[in-house]
Order: C-alpha cells, then sequence, then structure tokens
C-alpha cells in the first residue's frame, strides 16, 4: 500500500534538509538560491505533495474553515447562497465546508457537532430547523462564531444579516390589493421557522389595513417544494381564491404546473405571486412574479462577517438587511384592467 | 473569551474521572452505573461539550470524512448527486464535505489540496475539469482512494461508476430520427469533457446509421447553464433544424424560453431533448422529453463504493454502469404525424 507523501520524501528527493524544504514552501526561503526554490516546488509536484494540515494548524498557517448547513442544497436559491459564500471564501483562502439538512432537526444536529468536531473555525447556519437556544448551547459553549440567518428575533449579542421579511409579506399583501386581489390564498409550511411566520404577518397586516380577514382556509398547509405546490393544485381550486402567495418560488413553479395540467391559464384563470427570486422561476410560463432576494450577495457578506468575526472576537455585533425587490414576472394579473 | 468546553470540564463537574467520561461517551462504561452514565450524559449535553476530532482520530474511533467535489452546485443534477451521498454517509456515519468548483479547474485544484490537508479518507469527483493525470498525482501519490465520475476512459485499476453516455446519445439520435428529423441541431460546450464527448459520438453514429452527416455548423457552441440555451437562441434559429439535442437539460430549458420568447412554439415550430432528467425540467411548458439519470442512486453507490473501498484497500476494482432511459415529455414533434 502506498504510504502518503511527506516533507521527508521532498527533502531526501531534493537532497536538502526538511528544515530548508519547510521554509521555502512556507514562502520564507529569500535566502535560498532561485534554482533550489525551484527544484523544490518541481519536486513537490512531481511527489504530489501537499504539507500536512494538522500541522500547519499548530504554527497557525492553515486557512480558517467555514461550515455551512442549508436546510435543502436542491432548492437554488440555497445553492446560489452557497455559491456567495464560496466566492469570498476563495477570496480570502477560506475553506467553505458545506451540509445540506433535508429539512431534518436530527441532521441539522448531527452536522453541527460534526462541525465542531473538526475544529471548524466559524459556522453559518441558514433556515435552521432546531431552536436558537440548541444552537446556542453547541456553539456559543464551544466558542466558535457563528451566524444564523433568517432569524426574526437575533439576539442582542450576535451577528446577524438577513431581509426584512415584514416588509416582503406587506409588498406581496400591496401588490396582490393594488391588482384588485382580494381573496388569496397562502401556500405555507405547517411549522413556520422565524422568517416565513414574519412574512406571514407582514401579508396579513396590508391586507388588514384594507379590512381583509383572511380566514383560515385560505392558508393551505404544504411542503417547501414543488412537488409540495403541485400537489394542492385542488385545495387551492377548492378555496375559489383568485390569486395565490406561495411562500417561496419552488412552491409557486409547483402550483402553476398543476393548474396548467387541469387546464387553467395563469394569468387569466389564477394569479400567482412567490418569493426568493429563484433563476428558474424566469424559464417557467408565465413568468413568475416574486419577491426578489439578493441571496449570492447575502452568501458573500455571511462569509465576509463571519471571517470578520474570527479575527476579531471583540468586534461590536454586526447586523445588516439587505434590500428586497419586487419582479413583476406575467403570472399576476389586473382584475381591475378590462379584458 | 469562553473556552473550547474540554473532557476535564465534563469530569469534574460530574466528580469523576476523565478516563470514566471517556469510557462512557465512547459506549464502554458497562461497568459503571445507569445514574452514572445518566449523568455524563446530561452534563456533556448541558456543557455543549463536544468530544475533539483530532483526539479521536488517534484512537481510531472518528468516522471517515469523504469529499465530494462537484462542477455547479446550483444545477439540480449535482445537488441531487450530493443528496445520494449524504444519505449513504450518514447511513454509515460517514461524514460528507461538499465543494463546488464552480467549472474552474483553478477551484478543482485547490479544493482537492484542501481535502488532502484536511486528511479526507476517500474522495469522489463529478466530471473533473482538470485531467485524470492530475487527480492522481495528488490522490494517488497521498494513498487516499478515490472515484471519478463520467470519465470514459477508467484506468483499469480504479473504481468506477457512470451512465453508458454512448447508448444515451444513440438513444437521442435514434428517438429524434424515428420522429422523421433529420437536421438537428447539437448545443454543447466548447470544451468537452470525457463523458460529453461520448455522448456526442453515440448521437452521431445513430446519425450515420441513416447516412445523415452532422454538419458544423449544427453545432453549437454554448455554457452549459440555462443562461447558456437562452444566449443562443438565434443561433439555433439561424440553422434551419427541425430539433435541437441540449447536451444537458438546463440548456435545454435556457434554450425553450429564448424560443418561447420569439413567439415560437415548442414542439409545434422546433423540438427539444435535454439530458440528465432534471427534476425542473417537468415544471417548464411543455415538459421536457430527456434521458433520464439515476443521479440519486449515483449519489448513493458513489458513496458506498468510496466507503468499501477505504476499508478494504485490496478488493478488485469496481466498475459500475447504472441504467439510462429516456423519458417522454411533450417537447418532440412527431414529423410524420400528419397535423
Amino acid at each position: 500500500m502506498a504510504k502518503k507523501v511527506s516533507i521527508k520524501d521532498v527533502a531526501s528527493a531534493a537532497g536538502i534538509s526538511i528544515t530548508t524544504v519547510s521554509q521555502i514552501l512556507n514562502g520564507k526561503g529569500d535566502r535560498f538560491s532561485d534554482a533550489t526554490k525551484k527544484r523544490v516546488m518541481q519536486i513537490t509536484e512531481d511527489l504530489g505533495y501537499v504539507p500536512d494540515y494538522s500541522a500547519r494548524r499548530m504554527t497557525g498557517t492553515t486557512p480558517p474553515v467555514i461550515g455551512v448547513i442549508v436546510p435543502k442544497l436542491s432548492n437554488p436559491f440555497f445553492s446560489t447562497f452557497i455559491a456567495g459564500v464560496q466566492a469570498k471564501a476563495y477570496e480570502n483562502r477560506a475553506i467553505p465546508i458545506v451540509f445540506g439538512s433535508n429539512q431534518s432537526t436530527s441532521l441539522e444536529s448531527y452536522y453541527l457537532k460534526v462541525l465542531v468536531q473538526q475544529g471548524t473555525d466559524g459556522i453559518i447556519v441558514t433556515n435552521p430547523q432546531i431552536t436558537h437556544e440548541a444552537v446556542n448551547n453547541v456553539l456559543k459553549k464551544n466558542d466558535i462564531p457563528y451566524l444564523l440567518l433568517d432569524q426574526k428575533t437575533p439576539q442582542l449579542n450576535d451577528d446577524h444579516i438577513g431581509i426584512d421579511d415584514y416588509l416582503g409579506g406587506e409588498l406581496v399583501g400591496k401588490y396582490l390589493l393594488s391588482k384588485g386581489h382580494q381573496r388569496i390564498a397562502v401556500l405555507k409550511p405547517e411549522s413556520m421557522t422565524n422568517n416565513i411566520s414574519t412574512r406571514m404577518s407582514g401579508f396579513l397586516h396590508a391586507l388588514l389595513l384594507k379590512q381583509i380577514q383572511v380566514d383560515d382556509e385560505l392558508l393551505i398547509n404544504t411542503e417547501l417544494s414543488k412537488s409540495g405546490g403541485y400537489d394542492v393544485t385542488d385545495k387551492f381550486l377548492a378555496t375559489k381564491a383568485t390569486a395565490a402567495f406561495a411562500i417561496n418560488d419552488e412552491v409557486a413553479i409547483g402550483l402553476l404546473r398543476g393548474l396548467h395540467e387541469k387546464g387553467y391559464q395563469v394569468p387569466d384563470d389564477f394569479s400567482i405571486i412567490g418569493f426568493d427570486g429563484i433563476d428558474f422561476g424566469k424559464y417557467v410560463t408565465p413568468e413568475l412574479t416574486t419577491i426578489s432576494q439578493p441571496v449570492f450577495e447575502m452568501g458573500e457578506l455571511a462569509a465576509y462577517i463571519v471571517l470578520k468575526r474570527i479575527k476579531h472576537r471583540n468586534l461590536k455585533p454586526q447586523n445588516i438587511t439587505l434590500p428586497l425587490k419586487l419582479v413583476e414576472g406575467a403570472s399576476v394579473k389586473d382584475l381591475d384592467t378590462l379584458d
């Protein structure tokens, strides 16, 4: 069986000492000739030598590791978020380690512990399925900087970035009202994370301002996925609503498909609005109207803040809210316009 | 600044020795009372103690770590693959560490080295952007078991799983011919990985059997993404082809959108077939016809084989080809049918 290539192998192949090789590879080889340096680099490459992590960790020359846990890798919202984290991490020569918890609290806890065990320097958790207290219990007590995204009530002493979900919900409500919709169904998960219940509150408030109550029968529980939206097509039809607010774009795309298969036209027969602004929303017919979140930038910023916190533990808590915007596709009809 | 919770803290809080705590946490505490075991577990939980990874590694009780590198996390094909790897890894209490290389050779090399530095036990790379030789140079020399997916010519001594891309390409060619299409454009990347060029060969061979040459002007180079497909809509129209073979589903979905925006109907005006079978293909209009790969199972199998190889270095090379199937959506028209 082959053995891991060691610095000793490089040194003996180059006919020089281990110390010399180590100094050259760590960029501290100024006193050696260019020929020697070039030879060491070439031999390192040829032998496939990779400096050992734990050894480098002890000397403090190892790059910081950031753990990232998202509920669902296959939702483009989260994969775009991760792309943002990776871009910023690479820029800073940090290492992002990504886990998808598949919306399971036990997998999320497992990965959190795994990250602590691996000696992660910082952690980002988006839409945590477990409670803030559970995260605190593992991370705060082990003194690992972390950032939780999409928490309604960030602890005062924690870093926080997110969007204004209340405003997002309000935007949806006001927009649909402005298009003449008053009977609006909401497709949402049965168990709501903080950010989603805040989004709901903003929406309900916008309607209440116009004296519109949203009956319980208009609230449809389903899974946060395309098939979740698709599966409740009949339930949506039963509400006799003129429009649906799908709590995320994947659910909206599923409902769109379900209505299409039953022979209904969107937006002529029913209007749909989503939330997130995932790129697939531009490729369905009709193009989806939605509230767009700057998700790539959120990923970049999350990595930036965690890296900053790793270096500067005493920095005051960072609290950043990123802007939202309504993106008009073609999935909402103006009921006040004459056909 | 808080200090990382140590086993010493647990021991002193419980009023027992470190050895006792260690034995209980490692499931070797049979000789202690249930009350003691329960107290240790409770204190471990309360203090948020997580056993140290490097310490456990030395005693051989640490779970295996599998690194996974994919070219693009935001393509649902790869995120579904990862879900398969994660499921099998969790089942075996292994830790999957995922990186997206963003189709960049330098990021791919960087992550490979990072994984070696981190002391990964095994590695899975799908659609490697760098050469087999480059991977060999880093991994084989460091004696790390690995699996490369979608390589046309696996080395005889390596493990290999994949689909029969040649057959997949042939299936596409024969299907379009059977529907009366003879002038077919191919949307593909300029620089083709092994699996994609094999797919092309199978397709071209199916056409050659019917004495149909594919002119260069029918080969359209573009990026492997939805916007890549969208961007070459005009180029596709210029070919006067009746059908397009998009080398993956994302490209097909982009072209579909481009044609729709220009007022063309698919499949009435043009037919489109993709490759992969991503779930979004079912949510576009018309539903996409494609070659479906069992991607979740590929992920599970990849993890299974790497884990097996980590334990049994001398196992003979595993070589598994998974089945493909044509999934008929509604994006291909039969030209021989009278309207």
